[in-house]
């Protein structure tokens, strides 16, 4: 297609200075050239969808009217953000977007100067922009920071602490708040009930200056009060809504609703509002996928809906027929079929039913699911309270996100040895989502925390063991990490057997090395013997699955520490502090000294792609698997 | 003194169910007795004490009104339950509070029934109560759960996830705000204005009637709104102070404020509502230090004051002529001083000024410090936001609290390399804080992080220059820890210099054994060398204080893997994952193979007692390392 005719205005915007170039009224034409271009972009090179349709307008306005770079835009989860990246220099390279070495998945400050901070997990924005704007006053610089946050990320604890922050250090913060009435899946919580009642409602404004003039007459508004009118409005608002407004309980100006699709009134808002001294809140109403019907009408499958016709709305998925599910697939059969025979088990997710596929319970068994929004923190406390009186509370959460309540599965869980079964989806490289999103560290931020107990399967059956044997009586606290994608087996429904805690298999016997590995990389390992074994005779190479990183099998690990001076260990984390580290320190402790290589990810942020090109490039795939065996066995 | 003949009442209550035979109009005498108690025994056994004086009366209305251990209180941040242990059948231990082997610091399910969950870390009573809550459902039980949170602990993003989400799960959670203006500190935020505003006022009083009819006149009092009548005159008071209730507006039932010091109307309150569906919230107004007039008026001094004169409260203060000062004093003095050279400079806490020191900071520079209140996670990233901006924020969090911000420090911090330094005091044990306090695991689970500098001085001079080399320009992200405590000298106030990232010193050379240390714990093993070397003629033994566990110097370990085929290595946290991983994985990647020993702390949760009687039960005092240095030499 050429953009060149297509888009009268988008080919001409290549910085915001252009943008602002712009009379006011074109501004919907270049919001419908931006909507356009991001469905036609995200058709073939698939991405998150439907909230950078949301914020099209809001984006327009933001650069229309702040002076961007200098003034700075804090996104609050960046996949809404692929309207700001076209128009700040990146429309030429946007269908490199989640591709290996091309746009990241969500905005960088490696990528762009226009890109504050980093924004792959929810509700950071309003703490940074805080920052921001207490260095702005630092530097006597006049400078604007807008912080965009939605619903959904208003629900974690870091944005309240923003909030609250924001009330009492002095600042000229602009916060925008988002509401699209969900997260990912709908949006949970006190909060969500709350701004559906925050709008304008008929009655208020019928009686207001009725009213206001009555209190003025009993001296109720007085002076001072004049002087907070809009605050006065606010309350009156509230008290007839039955609804509060915490945002002005919190000293920050509250301003809207307002609907964030009309781009005019938008601008003419911030125009309004953005010289306002002190810490303030535009309450915007979006639609997620706005623009595009079939998005509009059924949000949650079009977050990120993969390929699809960009006139038709018709999504190209391909056959599932005859391969295997995914991970999180299994995991939701398995946990419906626990939950039917163990009366205890309930399952928790912070925001992901969807993602994690905990829907499939909460469908099945509504009481028995906990969608408790994003707080993940709270996820893994309030499943600490509910193991406490006896329940088994199944929680999942992704491990990149499970970083959000360490000190929640140290101090109220591990601690007390509580019955929890922490099951972390999306572990170790996920792909696309890139840097921020790798489950990457899990294993070696979990293995230090006494009393927990640590595995990953190999393949669904094990999933499915594992998930057995942690619902069993006494367990205390386990956690289970899985991938991302599929497994490897179409049969995955095995028989729910139980695994005797701390116990590794001998997958393959073998005399010149030993390679361990821990979760699904065992598969490449498998592959990767086979292939070698094939071409060099004579040559035998075991494998052990280690299964459990805690406790470590330590019977295992001294057959292999008298048997092997070769090892290889593998896992798909941070080399430094998993499995890796667990081996040297046995063969140290007991006085073994094999000679031991260590594979897994290196110590740095690895950046997006697909799976197959991160892992050749840390050289985890099964080339460089057969490259390690082979450089230990020469 | 013979408690026998003192107390009248206390004597007789061995349990709940004691004080609950008891007639209301007596438990103002029950109170006066339990406090003079804790004044009694506090005075001679050190530990916290304005907070548990300013709960005596909300204690003992608590286990009156409710049937305990049945019903749940959750205390969050246990250092105010006190009177709660004394009530419930440890009166007679009590005087082995927070010993060695005595009652643990905190409430502990491992020591009684009725402690119901880990309360050592602030903000995650609501979470855990909503969860028994839920089980109580889920097991058709009619039992009664009660979070009782400070004003301070309501700040932590987590207590808002529990808040969010207790208005959306079907529950009857009983939360109970102790609001006393202060955390540790004077609290901070919004949520302090909010609170201090949130009070009965004689406007609201004089006028309720007269304008709810009005209203009523009006048609505004319509059946369905006289239902919620409750909640109308909150709102309308909330209007009325220009203030808004938070928590009715996330639909949490609120009551209050009340006398928290008035046990009978307390009594009445409690069991007035408590029988009321849904969740609800009771705000009471206390006084720390209440009934002891020294530490109601100097709370924060009597947060924790050491020994004292029970009758004219003259705390028994040893002088620290001549003795050296505490690492934070160091860390306070210190930041003054960088500050006064570099305006990049800003302070960050969390709600700890007096317990880091920072509180010199911002009294000489009252615009560049800042008490975030209890918000680790914000702390972080707000100073994520600083650095994005120029300044270079200096943020002290104590060590285990840290493990409340460790995705802030990886996604909002290390991935973009921000400017962040991030101080960690009472680091390793820190003795009668107990389990949920010790900084036991931050060498392991920071280390995994990319783009991380991670030190730890040797004393107070190592400390200065770490901290002036974090301040120069571009060091990216720098965490310093050190200990609770007092360091080694005297003369602290060395020359500022800088130190060559990421190099160790040598700090005794040797033959036969090398035994690397970080931090001050190094101290310990200069005095074991020594004596070893005194002992057992014709042996030397090599030192090196790593000074840096990342980047960890390669060049020094080099030099040790080819001249050393015995070392130790010593840490005051975790040994899975710290230092001595750190060289095991150097040592296996450079094809060295010296024996190595791991000292550091067990994987298990150390319990409280002296950090010298810790440290003797994990080994690693003179003795033990001692020990292990001839172990290794025999």
């Amino acid at each position: 297609m050429d953009n060149q005719e297509k888009y009268k205005y988008l080919t001409k915007i290549n910085s915001p200075s252009d943008l602002r170039s712009l009379k006011a009224d074109v501004l919907p034409f270049v919001c419908q050239e931006l909507r356009d271009d991001i469905i036609n972009e995200l058709s073939h090179n698939p991405g998150h969808f439907a909230s950078s349709l949301g914020v099209v307008e809001l984006t327009v306005a933001l650069h229309y009217v702040f002076n961007t770079p200098y003034d700075r835009i804090v996104w609050d989860v960046g996949h809404q953000a692929y309207g700001h990246k076209i128009l700040t220099g990146r429309r030429e390279q946007f269908c490199t977007n989640r591709k290996y070495k091309g746009l990241r998945p969500f905005p960088s400050p490696y990528e762009s100067e226009y890109d504050t901070f980093s924004c792959g997990h929810a509700s950071n924005s309003i703490s940074a922009a805080l920052g921001m704007a207490v260095a702005a006053t630092k530097h006597q610089e006049d400078r604007k920071i807008i912080a965009v946050i939605g619903d959904g990320a208003m629900s974690g604890g870091l944005a309240f602490e923003g909030l609250n922050n924001a009330s009492s250090t002095p600042n000229n913060l602009l916060i925008i708040l988002n509401d699209n009435n969900m997260s990912i899946d709908l949006s949970v919580g006190g909060m969500k009930q709350y701004l559906l009642n925050l709008n304008t409602n008929n009655l208020y404004n019928r009686i207001r200056n009725c009213l206001s003039a009555t209190l003025s007459g009993w001296g109720l508004l007085s002076t001072k009060r004049k002087n907070s009118i809009l605050r006065f409005n606010n309350s009156l608002k509230s008290m007839l809504s039955q609804q509060q407004n915490i945002f002005e309980g919190l000293n920050i100006r509250y301003f809207g609703p307002v609907d964030g699709h009309n781009v005019e009134k938008l601008v003419q808002t911030l125009n309004d509002i953005k010289d306002m001294k002190g810490p303030k809140l535009l309450h915007i109403h979006t639609v997620k996928g706005k623009g595009f019907k079939p998005a509009e009408n059924s949000a949650t499958e079009w977050h990120a809906p993969g390929l699809f016709d960009p006139d038709t709305g018709e999504r190209i998925v391909k056959s599932k027929e005859g391969k295997p599910p995914r991970f999180q697939h299994v995991f939701g059969e398995t946990l419906v079929e626990l939950a039917e025979k163990n009366e205890k088990i309930v399952g928790v997710t912070p925001a992901m039913p969807t993602g994690c596929s905990m829907n499939i319970l909460m469908q099945k068994m509504p009481e028995r699911g906990f969608d408790v929004g994003i707080a993940e923190g709270h996820a893994v406390t309030f499943s600490g309270g509910m193991a406490k009186d006896g329940l088994i509370p199944f929680c999942n959460i992704y491990s990149s996100f499970a970083q959000r309540a360490y000190d929640n599965l140290i101090h109220d869980i591990a601690l007390t040895k509580l019955n929890v079964v922490l099951c972390l989806d999306r572990a170790g490289l996920v792909g696309e989502d890139g840097a921020t999103h790798h489950g990457a560290f899990d294993l070696a931020y979990l293995r230090p925390i006494p009393n927990l107990t640590i595995c990953s399967p190999y393949d669904e059956h094990e999933l499915r063991r594992m998930m057995y044997t942690a619902q069993l009586p006494d367990m205390g606290p386990i956690v289970i990490r899985y991938p991302r994608g599929s497994g490897q087996l179409v049969d995955w429904k095995c028989p729910l057997e139980k695994i005797e805690i701390g116990t590794a298999r001998e997958m393959k016997p073998g005399k010149d090395l030993a390679v361990l590995s821990i979760g699904p990389i065992g598969n490449s390992v498998e592959k990767a013997i086979s292939q070698i074994e094939e071409s060099m005779s004579g040559i035998s190479i075991a494998h052990f699955d280690m299964r459990f990183l805690k406790p470590i099998d330590k019977n295992t690990l001294k057959k292999i520490g008298q048997n092997f001076d070769k090892i290889i260990t593998i896992e798909d984390g941070v080399k430094m502090g998993g499995l890796g580290s667990a081996v040297l320190e046995f063969m140290a402790e007991n006085n073994f000294s094999p000679k031991i290589k260590v594979l897994g990810l290196p110590d740095e942020f690895v950046e997006h792609g697909s799976v197959a090109e991160l892992q050749h490039e840390v050289g985890i795939d099964l080339e460089g698997i057969c490259n390690q065996i082979k450089g230990m066995l020469s």
